[in-house]
């Protein structure tokens, strides 16, 4: 936001902090602003759930929902009640039983409450636990490139240094990540964790097969490594198929440290999220606490609690399909499964091979994002020429590589478009990459 | 929370961020650990707000009148306003406006919604400023000693060095202050800004008087530093005081970043807070920013955006009263006033001067904390005994100095309590310290 420039600055960007400065910070800070200047375009651009199931009275409804289950929980004494939902309250949050009870029923994952902890969206939750584990500069954290710019993010706000591993249509090249392992230490370095979205990755769309799942695991046991898997996309997996088991179900060892979000599955306007971190710490010589509980810990000096009352509206619906979100997301389930394979049928159908520009991309049985590869590279002023002229937008690659090199890929979302939507969108689309290389 | 012991430990305390062995970490779970632990106990410790006038039917009237608010504002456009108040949204808040104007009804600040920020809470401010703040180990923070907990825990999170500076009964020993300046200029250190409650500070309960505001603004002036003015009990006056103006609607100077908190005065679950930051940074050559755009930033990979539904809750109570927390409050604020006079009274029936034990006592004349000196050190096993053998809780002044070397003094809250818990508390509370000097 650029503001009036007759006044006298009182401070220069460059005494705050480095993170301001990030091409991670100017990336999120420009596309924001490139969807805010062209809102007629069809966005491929935003990652956001299908919204038409979304509304007011449903709050409302799931806000009764949670207090009448409260009121049972405890013996119907309403002061105790509205004091739960309403004032200050526990720092691990108040839905950590329904997040447990949710995992076990849709994840297969058994873990007690204590070891969730609920927060402000996985955002925070990511930030949490880079928190935790970056005791000095040695420690670093390790993530696929092209990586979530949360990440990347949470990274930055906590002045740890992110090795990038490489990727591979599994998800994880599993020779770069010993490679990189390995010169760590011999740096001094102390890898303590690998983030990855094993399920529909976000961008590439990439999902780690069952083997790799294995392998991840033995190999953050042989290094001493914790995994952070981040799932919000896993349910999104058409009905006819049934999605991988995550990372965490087949973690026998403590290894995985597990991030939810009930920001697509839920009510984003909620901002709830969750970790589970059920890994003991040594406090003391006879005494171990959990992981989960040094969370809430910084937690507490962070956010203090998250919203009550946006934990009633994710509690209500999780009540209201009995602790299942693969029930409650049927209907947007359906839609994203429609959409994604409008689009590639709708790619193949506009860039058949072996005619006009090559242009490929690969076709994700699940999650909100494929990635396209085209005969030049995808410019930040080319997405703004997209977007006046040709009214599409898209994200730029380059944007997930942190070094602000333009690469020749895009990444596509449709799971908040209408079938016509996409329909404008892609004539746009093969229209403007035409114009490219023509 | 002590875990099963007989499992092993994956990780050592010692490898994870340093705060989690800092006092500040262990005074927090050692205070809510003893209010656990002794339920039925008259505690004088928690300094949360009357919670007799919440209720769930507030909040989903609250919720349908901003969502009136917002039809009326978006032209009766549904489709939007679902998605602003129900998806991911503006990482500066939807209610921002409405804080604005609130600002200008309540305490004659007058900024631009584009200033302000609106956070999950006002600990999520605090720690986005020290963070934009701290660009190296050399940037320093400046507060009173005795400290809230909630500045001490985001200089931790944020490895952010505190300096100490002496209070006064008029809430900053200002030499002390200008020596604290100076030293830290000549070790090499950067001075960024001090925190300060200047009204009805947590936890002396001190306020700074209207001479002692205008020195504080020159000094930031003169010193180069920012006064971050946090202002949750300013409206808490008695009904026939006005409260000092606050210091940002006397800055002149764009040296105060004001931070507010929804949670004393409107629904502590809802989780809101905001920060002001009209100050000019320079990004270019020829282009300013917003501080506050830049807390945006930091946000944006930290939390996000703050839930619009617990904003739509603050939203609504705003406009059901005109925008004004003073008229929103009115009955909060007699409760509070007649509780600080019956504490006080009730103190000065128990403890005549000149008899028995010698105990003292400020009486603020707002907010929600006193301090009583007693002639003994208030260590946290005379608070369990209190809470064991009296049914009576309070905090040991120790917990605020950082050092944890107990104090003879006592931090005392009645802003919960009803008239019945604040005598038999108080009966209480005298045959405790009676029996520590007999």
């Amino acid at each position: 936001m650029p503001a009036d420039d007759n006044l006298d600055a009182l401070l220069d960007l460059d005494t705050l902090h480095a993170s301001l400065r990030h091409a991670n910070v100017e990336s999120m800070t420009f596309l924001n602003e490139v969807a805010q200047l062209f809102p007629d375009a069809v966005s491929f651009a935003a990652g956001r759930p299908c919204e038409r199931y979304l509304s007011v009275e449903a709050v409302h409804r799931y806000i009764d929902l949670y207090r009448d289950h409260l009121a049972k929980e405890l013996d119907g004494d309403l002061a105790k009640v509205h004091r739960t939902m309403l004032q200050y309250g526990r720092t691990k949050g108040i839905i950590d039983d329904l997040v447990a009870e949710h995992l076990a029923v849709d994840e297969a994952i058994h873990v007690d409450r204590e070891s969730v902890v609920v927060t402000v969206g996985c955002q925070e939750a990511l930030f949490l636990t880079l928190r935790a584990l970056r005791r000095t500069e040695r420690d670093v954290v390790l993530t696929v490139r092209p990586a979530y710019v949360g990440i990347t993010g949470a990274a930055l706000l906590t002045d740890m240094r992110l090795l990038s591993v490489a990727d591979s249509p599994g998800g994880l090249d599993f020779d770069d990540l010993e490679r990189v392992l390995r010169e760590a230490r011999e740096e001094g370095l102390r890898p303590r964790a690998l983030y990855i979205v094993a399920d529909f990755a976000n961008p590439s769309g990439a999902t780690l097969d069952l083997p790799s799942r294995y392998r991840l695991l033995e190999l953050a046991e042989a290094y001493d490594f914790l995994v952070l898997e981040d799932n919000p996309y896993g349910f999104f997996t058409g009905d006819d198929e049934d999605g991988l088991p995550t990372l965490k179900s087949l973690d026998r060892s403590q290894r995985v440290v597990y991030l939810g979000s009930f920001g697509k599955t839920g009510v984003p306007g909620a901002r709830v999220g969750y970790v589970v971190a059920d890994q003991r710490i040594a406090v003391a010589e006879d005494q171990t606490e959990l992981l989960a509980d040094q969370l809430a810990r910084l937690k507490s000096m962070l956010t203090v609690n998250t919203s009550p009352i946006g934990q009633a509206v994710i509690g209500g619906r999780l009540l209201e399909h009995n602790l299942s979100l693969r029930a409650a997301t049927l209907r947007e389930r359906q839609i994203y499964r429609e959409n994604r394979r409008q689009v590639t049928e709708g790619l193949a159908r506009r860039f058949p091979p072996g005619k006009g520009p090559e242009v490929t991309w690969n076709s994700p049985r699940g999650g909100f994002f494929l990635v396209l590869d085209v005969p030049f590279p995808v410019t930040d002023e080319l997405l703004e020429h997209a977007g006046r002229e040709h009214k599409v937008l898209f994200t730029p690659m380059h944007h997930f590589y942190g070094d602000g090199v333009p690469v020749p890929r895009m990444r596509l979302s449709a799971s908040q478009l209408t079938a016509d939507e996409i329909e404008t969108g892609l004539d746009a689309l093969a229209r403007f990459i035409h114009e490219q290389v023509d």
